[in-house]
C-alpha cells in the first residue's frame, strides 16, 4: 500500500508514470493513448501490454449517494476521508448499506469506535449464499454486539436531514452522521472492452489460464480479470487478494518467455466480523443448482476442541455435494476459531475433484485442544454422504 | 472414557465382558479361550470376530523403571496414580524420558503444576521427523518455559536416593520425585501373532483396506491394526485417534454386511507444547529418502496474520516434494496459532496425489486476520517449486 514510485524507477529501473490515464488502447497498432492528470495528452506503445485497472466501489445509483459524509470504502483515500471526518465532527450513527465482507467487517470497526451502527439492503436474506443454519449464527452474532440488521428494505435515497443524514427506504427511515455504500465492486474493464477484448462474467475482461486476453499480446490481471472456476470448470469472476497476486506473478512470467498457467479459483473466502469466523470455497446450494448440479447439503453444529477441553466453542460447518457424482461442491463454516484455517481442507479437495466420500476419508488433524476426533467438515461429509444416490 | 459398561449391556443389547482376557484364538474353529480377573477360564465362538485390543505404552528394558514414583502415560489409570502420588507427597522434580507427544504435553501440564522438569533421551536430535529450522523453533519454545532438555544421553537406569530417584546416564544423572516414561506404544497384537493371522509394520496386526485380517472372518481396528500410507501406498503404523475412531465405523458395516474401505492414512499429526501448535502429515525427508524419493524441502518463516494486522505472530511452514515427480511428500508446521488447522490443507493434498505444484495453485483463503495473501504453505511450496528437475 504505502511503496513509493521512486523505488520502482530508481531501485527497479521501471518507467513508473503516475497520474497517466489511460484511456485507449489500439491492439492492431500496439499504441495506447491518454491524458496525465494535469491535462496533458499522451501516447505509448508496447510488445506486451498488461491491464491491471482494478475494480471500483459500486455506488446505487439513488438520489443523494453523492452527498458529503457518504463513503465508499475501497481505497486507502476512502478511509482517509472517513477518519477525517470522525476526527473534525462528533460522529455518533452509522449507516452501513449492504451486508457483504465489506459492510460486515465496517460494521465491527465502527462499532470498536463507539458508533451506534445500522445495516439496511433490499434483498431479505442475511447472507443469501450462506446455509440459513450458518446465515442466522451469522446474524445473531452481529445483532448481540447491538448492531440493526435490516434485510429487506427497498432503499430509495439519501438526504440532509437535521444536521445529517437520512436513509430513505420504502417502509421507513434510518438517521446518520455517515452513510457506507458496501455493495460490491464492479471491474475497470471499459478501456479493455472500448478496444474489443472479450469480456468475461460481470464484465470483467475475460482471460485464459496464462491470463492472456482475446489479443495475443495483451494479458489482464487482478481485481478486472475473470478467472476459471475449479468446480464449474466455467469463467467466474470473483475478485479476491490471493488470486490478484498469484495472477501478477504469472504474467510477469510469461511477459518474460516462461509459461504460467493457473488452474482457477474455487471462491475461498474468509473474513472475521467481532469474534466470529466465516469462511467459504466452492459453490453455494443455490449456485450448484444454477450449474445444473443437484446439490445436498448438510449443516452441522460441532466443537473447536475436543469435548472435555476446556475453552471449546461452538462451531458449525456445512458441506454441499452432488446427489448423482458424488462430487464435493462446496463447504461453509462459522465458529469463534478455526474456521477460516480449516476450510482450506475443502479447498484443495475441490481443486482435486474430490468426491464427497474421498474428502471425508482424509486424514485430517486431531488432538484436544484443536478440535474433535472428527474435524467438523469430516462429520458434515459424513452426514451429506448418507443422502447422496451414488450408485 | 467414562462410558458404563451398563449402557452397552441394558441400552444396546451388547454382551460385555469386562475382567475377560482372552489368552488364544482359534481361527479354524472360530473359537477363543481366556481366563477372567478371578481366575475363571471362558470360551466363546464367532462368526466374526473384531481384534480391538490396542496398543501399551513402552517401558524401556533397563533396571528401576518398576520402581515406585516411575509412571507411563497411557491409561486413565496412569493418571489417577501420578495425581495420588502428587497428592500424597511433595513433588518437585520431575524427569521425562522421552521427546515425543506424550512426553511434550507431559512437560507442559507437569510445568503448569509449577514442578521442575528435565527431559532426557538417547537419540541427540530433539525432534528427529522434523525440518531442524521447525524443531529448533520447537526446542526453544520448550527451554524457555524452563524445561532442561538433555538430548544425546544414553540411559542406564533408574535408582532410589536421597527420598527420590535419581536417572542415570552414562554421562550424568538427574534427581527426580517421579520419573515419566514416553518412549512411544508397541500395538498389543500378540494373541493375533499367536493365531497365525500376518503382521505389518511394528508387529502391528496386518488389514487390507476394510479392515480385514489375514482371516477373513477376522477384523482388527484401533492403535493394534496398520494402514495403507496415501502417499507410499505401503503399509505403516502410526496408531492416531481419528485413524481408530474411522476403523472402528468401517468394521461395524462391514461386519454387518455393508463394503467400507479406507484409502489409508496420510500420518497427519499434531501437539500443542505451551503456546506452539506443531503440525505434520505425508513424510519427512529421512522417511522420503528411506522410501527411495528424491526429496527437497524448504522450510520458510512467514507470520500468521497480514503484514500490518496486530497480533500477528511468526509461524514456520516446511514443504517437501519429490525431485524428479513433482509430487508433494509431506508438510510441517509451527505456530502459535493456526498450525494445527492449516496442516489439513497439505493433507488433503497428499490424499488427492497432488503434486507441489498443483497444491501451490490452491485457492486457500486469505483475510488479514487469518495470514498473509498467501498461505505460509503455499509460500514453501512455491520455494520448493524452484528446486525441482520435473520436465
Amino acid at each position: 500500500m504505502v511503496r513509493r514510485a521512486k523505488v520502482f524507477r530508481e531501485k527497479q529501473g521501471i518507467d513508473l508514470r503516475t497520474g497517466h490515464r489511460v484511456e485507449s488502447i489500439d491492439p492492431a497498432g500496439k499504441t495506447g493513448r491518454g491524458v496525465t492528470l494535469e491535462g496533458k495528452a499522451f501516447e505509448f506503445s508496447y510488445d506486451k501490454l498488461l491491464i491491471a485497472t482494478g475494480s471500483r466501489a459500486n455506488i446505487p445509483d439513488l438520489p443523494g449517494f453523492d452527498l458529503p459524509g457518504v463513503f465508499t470504502v475501497k481505497s486507502l483515500e476512502d478511509c482517509r476521508k472517513i477518519k477525517d471526518l470522525m476526527a473534525r465532527s462528533p460522529v455518533k450513527k452509522a449507516v452501513i448499506v449492504g451486508m457483504g465482507y465489506i459492510a460486515l467487517e465496517m460494521c465491527e470497526a465502527l462499532r470498536e469506535r463507539g458508533l451506534d451502527v445500522a445495516m439496511v439492503k433490499p434483498r431479505p436474506v442475511f447472507i443469501p449464499w450462506m446455509s440459513p443454519d450458518l446465515a442466522s449464527v451469522v446474524k445473531q452474532a452481529v445483532e448481540s454486539k447491538g448492531v440493526k440488521v435490516h434485510a429487506g428494505h427497498e432503499i430509495k435515497g439519501i438526504e440532509r436531514a437535521e444536521g445529517g443524514l437520512k436513509v430513505l427506504c420504502s417502509d421507513m427511515a434510518l438517521q446518520a452522521d455517515m452513510v457506507f455504500a458496501a455493495v460490491g465492486v464492479s471491474p475497470c474493464s471499459e478501456v479493455a472492452a472500448e478496444a474489443g477484448l472479450a469480456l468475461g462474467p460481470g464484465d470483467s475482461i475475460a482471460v485464459d489460464r496464462s491470463l492472456l486476453t482475446s489479443d495475443p499480446d495483451i494479458y489482464a490481471a487482478g481485481d478486472c480479470a475473470d478467472a476459471y472456476h475449479v468446480v464449474t470448470g466455467k469463467r467466474t469472476w470473483i475478485p479476491l487478494a490471493l488470486r490478484a497476486n498469484r495472477s501478477g506473478w504469472a504474467v510477469a512470467d510469461n511477459v518474460t518467455g516462461g509459461r504460467a498457467e493457473l488452474p482457477g479459483v474455487a471462491g475461498t473466502a474468509v473474513f472475521r466480523v467481532f469474534d466470529m469466523e466465516v469462511a467459504r470455497t466452492g459453490l453455494s446450494v443455490e449456485e450448484a443448482v444454477k450449474e445444473g448440479f443437484q446439490p445436498v447439503e448438510v449443516a452441522i453444529k460441532s466443537r473447536t476442541r475436543a469435548h472435555a477441553h476446556p475453552g471449546a466453542k461452538d462451531i458449525w460447518a456445512q458441506i454441499v455435494g452432488d446427489k448423482r457424482t458424488g462430487k464435493l461442491l462446496g463447504a461453509q463454516m462459522v465458529g469463534k476459531e478455526g474456521a477460516a484455517h480449516r476450510i482450506n481442507a475443502a479447498a484443495v479437495a475441490l481443486h482435486a475433484g474430490m468426491t464427497v466420500e474421498a474428502f471425508s476419508q482424509s486424514d485430517l488433524s486431531y488432538a484436544p485442544p484443536f478440535g474433535p476426533t472428527w474435524d467438523p467438515l469430516l462429520t458434515a461429509a459424513n452426514q451429506v454422504l448418507k443422502r447422496m444416490e451414488v450408485p
